[in-house]
């Protein structure tokens, strides 16, 4: 049918007229400010060596979780998409087959974000004219496929072609950064910088656990056999990290539990978890007790401290052993933060040298527990709305619920949080349209003033982003 | 004062006339589309016997729980409204001085579904030009009465009057059928069909559990008194559902909890709550058990699951002893389903075989686990906005807080839900007004297409409940 | 910069333009109704003894916990607010110059209440024109000061510039009252009542629970060494309360549980829990009982009850040591009322004799748990938002979530909460306009007609609440 494809230069702003033109306006002040991406997945390896990308699929669908649990809920095996599971044969089915199954599977994504961001970087990158759907398919792959040979779509000139004013990657404990070191040396300009992301070091229900605690201590030079040389190896990974240029930790237990044991309590726990015979509740209490580890060693080096928790990872326990982690079964629980934190907050709370940023896929928090909290706590901040909440409705529920009580001065602008490289530009696109929508409609309903709406948008888009994780 | 009724023509649309624009062409495109209506409690006997409905009161008033449980609220007596309390002598309120209290206290429905459904009920099938109020009781109730008597108001009429394709009641495992039998003898075409609903028969708290496990034996001439024959005895009956046209099952369990036991332990346990001696915890992994056997039964024999947890039955005790169940005394709980589905899940879960319906009391699970689980399984599907949230702003959270994770296409369309056959066609016409009111601010806002809004407006009234309940 | 300080005359109104209007409209009909303020923490000594205020600090910074809780958020001592620490020296800072402090941090209060109710408080009581920021800091502080000296603004004088019909003031149990005795006696026509709040004497974790309960035996004649003496002595202080015009009880547990237990056993636990040597789980059932106890006297004496509950009290414990209660260190905790208050409602919730008004800081509970219980128990009503929810978006997401289950006769009307004395009117001035918007949202979508929603407004503005509380 080959319909057009166009975005609407007024999307996601407000129906009325008279908000709509401020977010316009608004918006029209903050669309090209450089952008700062202080939390994602994306891979250095891609700045460090800048290869070309090969194609539409590896690129656009296989990598992308979001794509395959949707495509998986509607009953397209992941083998159909060449995802090779752990007993089975790589999958022959070539990419164009796949992208042509994606194709045919795109009206699932309707009023979804996964649509908006493609169909954002469909027009803006790849420059493409008709909407995706069957008929256009093979267009669709070789544009894509042509596109991608250029010098242009390189990992660099991307990069500056975003105007990525600083992007951070998030890496293990255990890594051994050597395409942060190689970008570093390469003498391109590009900010790439790491981030400190040490639950394989921290949590003992990690199959692995035990073997990357010795590694960490190898990595380090300590002996981790006791917890003062864990703990001194941990401090020396943070100062490796940070040489690189990180400014930032990051933590994803299952729970927001904090404890805050006494020495010989802790030595004691580290020694039961090490040797592998500790019960859950040890577990689970080990891996608060590294929040309020990794909280002291905060207010020491500086690192900005983020917490994302409350994701059930691999629930799907069939899919999980066969096709391994992010397939898109990872599903949010009930998170719970003002009995959980208190710990680490008694603490550590008042002190401002502590920056502790908390995420949520709980909304039901926003308002009850995570705005009182971060509007009252010197050492918290909310991060922006994550995952699942990464979305229009999600935005504008998240500014709706944590404004009035945080304000906007205890957020922290925008994370895009993705691995998909291309969709960068279209997620801050879009945080910024949502936010100058939130901005007019105060403006239109007499809550704010309109020079304050200017400064605010600057602020959200860049400005907050930018202090909060001290770039 | 006999102030006019009129139903607004663009009830529930956008506020902005762009998009009220827009909403009002979409539904102007589905307005008229038959009614599936795959879930609901009307009586199968009407359409058999299809008898005359005799008065207002006994017809819109005395069965409908959302009016008992907001007209109890505010200090009427149950037995002011005709209801009999099991200690008492039949009230002796007439159905005229009944409609007359009704009337005097219709103020309270203001801004809820009931007044919107009723209104729309008085406007389109009694053709009544007045607001209901003290002064005009008299007239409506005479006007309905008289309506009443004609033949184009019996059962059967309404039905094709109503535009219904397909009416699925909700029948007790231990059900004759003997209604449905009968419409099936008679030769007239409506398709009434039951759907099979066995908690009499699977939930031991129940106080006849013992009896209606022996009776359920009897009737599918199988012997419960073995979890074997006991499960024997189920399949049986959902055959017999099945062949009288049944396509789902239904069931209500206090949560969503499951289990997945070995068969050893789940004769045992079988045992242990047909003796009646099984504790609190017992009773509850033994309804968890079912779910799952129930699921099972769903890959064999096709019929379409669905789960309607979290409500607390006769919360009221002293109500339920007085005057029984559905008297407007069920309370929503907190309801989780991440932790709670799981055993179900490993097992079944990745079959695109079953399907399984998930509702909800709790919208807090909705964004958090409904859709993100949804959105990923093969088996899971989200039924709509149910009962307390079966309203326009109901209807707009769901669909805000679903569509941008699990998408449209992981939900299954409209429910009733309802014992108030005449508010059929009220309740469609609002859910499918919401959609288009929801699909035009989706265009309006620059997140879908116009073409893409007419799709989506007849799959939400009609295809996606048609598909996902075989129909 | 001196930038006009102006007040949006359709500020908090619809975008739309005919809501706009209809909510302009709605508003003007409720705008100058006399104030009703049936819940609040002001201090009666003001109108006892209509001594003027002395400065900006001390009237409108220094006792707002939201500002203080902002501001301290962001790094500001509390120190240098103005606010002594128990291990500190009085703070030096001149009023003056924490007024330039806060001046200085105006912008952290962007998209909140506090800054409508100051700003409206700016505008209407002082006539400023600027807005507050550093460079109008002094210019406020003057003309405030300069304003606080003259009679009109005297407590009195403010009282019916106001236009308040009755304002309640929260009290203590052992509160002697004698401000309330000496407004009774001044001749001064203004109602200003007392209400009863016993949390001191009926929750055993206060550090002064047992001294509480003797003096209170000793205030009210009575022995409290008997649970017969201590209800006894009870009921003789409400009877107090009731003779200076308390129509209402408010009590503030940290859940919502309560308790029914025979009078043997009630009678054991109050030993325990006198004696200082209950468990946590004997002083939070005792505080369970007393609910129950305080509804059955309710019933009694004709008291209106108000349940608080679940805000997690001094959640800072550091803060809390140093500078005490009141410093916006509370944080609310999930809060669930289907299980909790099932023992009192199996007892009482039937009664229309009694009045039980629920809050909550849970928002999820309004749809899920409050409206259901309200639109079903004669003896539950839904107090408006509370606390952080008593904002903008707040109320309109109480009104979405309540009103389709509830209907608006089961909420009371507004209630301002506040200890800031100069906010009330803008407090009401809020809510009145945020109901107007809703209700003309629903009139433009169809939902209401105009009439109604007009006699809604004067209800919502002051009917219900003059109704609610028995004044």
């Amino acid at each position: 049918m080959n319909r057009p494809l166009h975005l609407d230069p007024d999307r996601f702003f407000p129906l009325d007229d008279r908000a709509r033109g401020l977010a316009r306006a608004l918006f029209a002040e903050v669309e090209h400010l450089p952008i700062i991406s202080p939390h994602g997945h994306t891979d250095p390896a891609w700045f460090a060596t800048d290869a070309a990308f090969t194609d539409a699929t590896s690129l656009l669908v296989q990598p992308d979780h979001y794509l395959l649990r949707m495509l998986y809920s509607q009953g397209v095996p992941l083998e159909a998409l060449g995802i090779t599971p752990s007993d089975g044969d790589p999958d022959p089915a070539a990419p164009r087959e796949i992208w042509r199954l994606f194709a045919a599977h795109y009206r699932l994504f309707r009023g979804t974000p996964s649509r908006a961001w493609l169909d954002h970087t469909f027009v803006t990158i790849f420059d493409l004219k008709v909407r995706l759907e069957p008929e256009t398919a093979d267009h669709y792959f070789d544009a894509i496929g042509e596109a991608l040979t250029r010098r242009e779509f390189r990992p660099r000139a991307l990069f500056e072609r975003f105007g990525l004013e600083v992007l951070a990657t998030t890496d293990g404990a255990l890594d051994p950064l050597g395409s942060h070191r190689a970008i570093a040396a390469s003498g391109w300009p590009g900010r790439v910088i790491p981030t400190f992301r040490p639950d394989d070091v921290t949590d003992p229900d990690r199959e692995d656990f035990a073997i990357n605690v010795e590694r960490l201590g190898d990595i380090a030079g300590e002996s981790t056999a006791t917890w003062r040389g864990y703990l001194r190896a941990l401090a020396a990974r943070r100062a490796t990290f940070r040489s690189l240029g990180a400014t930032a930790t990051d933590h994803g237990p299952p729970s927001a539990r904090t404890a805050d044991l006494g020495t010989t309590d802790a030595k004691a726990l580290f020694d039961r978890v090490r040797s592998g015979a500790a019960t859950a509740a040890e577990t689970d209490l080990f891996r608060g007790q590294m929040l309020t580890e990794m909280a002291r060693m905060s207010i020491d080096d500086g690192m900005v401290m983020q917490l994302h928790p409350g994701s059930w990872r691999n629930h799907n326990q069939t899919l999980f052993a066969r096709f391994g982690r992010d397939k898109g079964a990872d599903i949010p629980r009930t998170t719970t933060y003002v009995d959980a934190l208190k710990p680490l907050l008694d603490a550590l709370g008042n002190s401002s040298a502590l920056r502790l940023i908390l995420f949520t896929l709980d909304e039901s928090a926003y308002a009850r527990e995570l705005a009182p909290l971060a509007g009252h706590y010197p050492a918290l901040r909310l991060g922006p709305p994550w995952w699942f909440h990464d979305s229009v409705e999600g935005m504008m529920r998240y500014r709706r619920q944590t404004t009035e009580t945080a304000g906007f001065y205890n957020t922290v602008g925008f994370n895009d949080d993705t691995r998909a490289f291309f969709s960068i530009p279209a997620r801050h696109d879009l945080a910024r349209r949502v936010d100058c929508a939130y901005l007019a409609e105060l403006v239109t309903g007499g809550r704010l003033e309109v020079d304050e709406a200017g400064e605010l948008a600057a602020d959200l888009a860049r400005g907050l982003a930018k202090e909060a994780y001290r770039l």
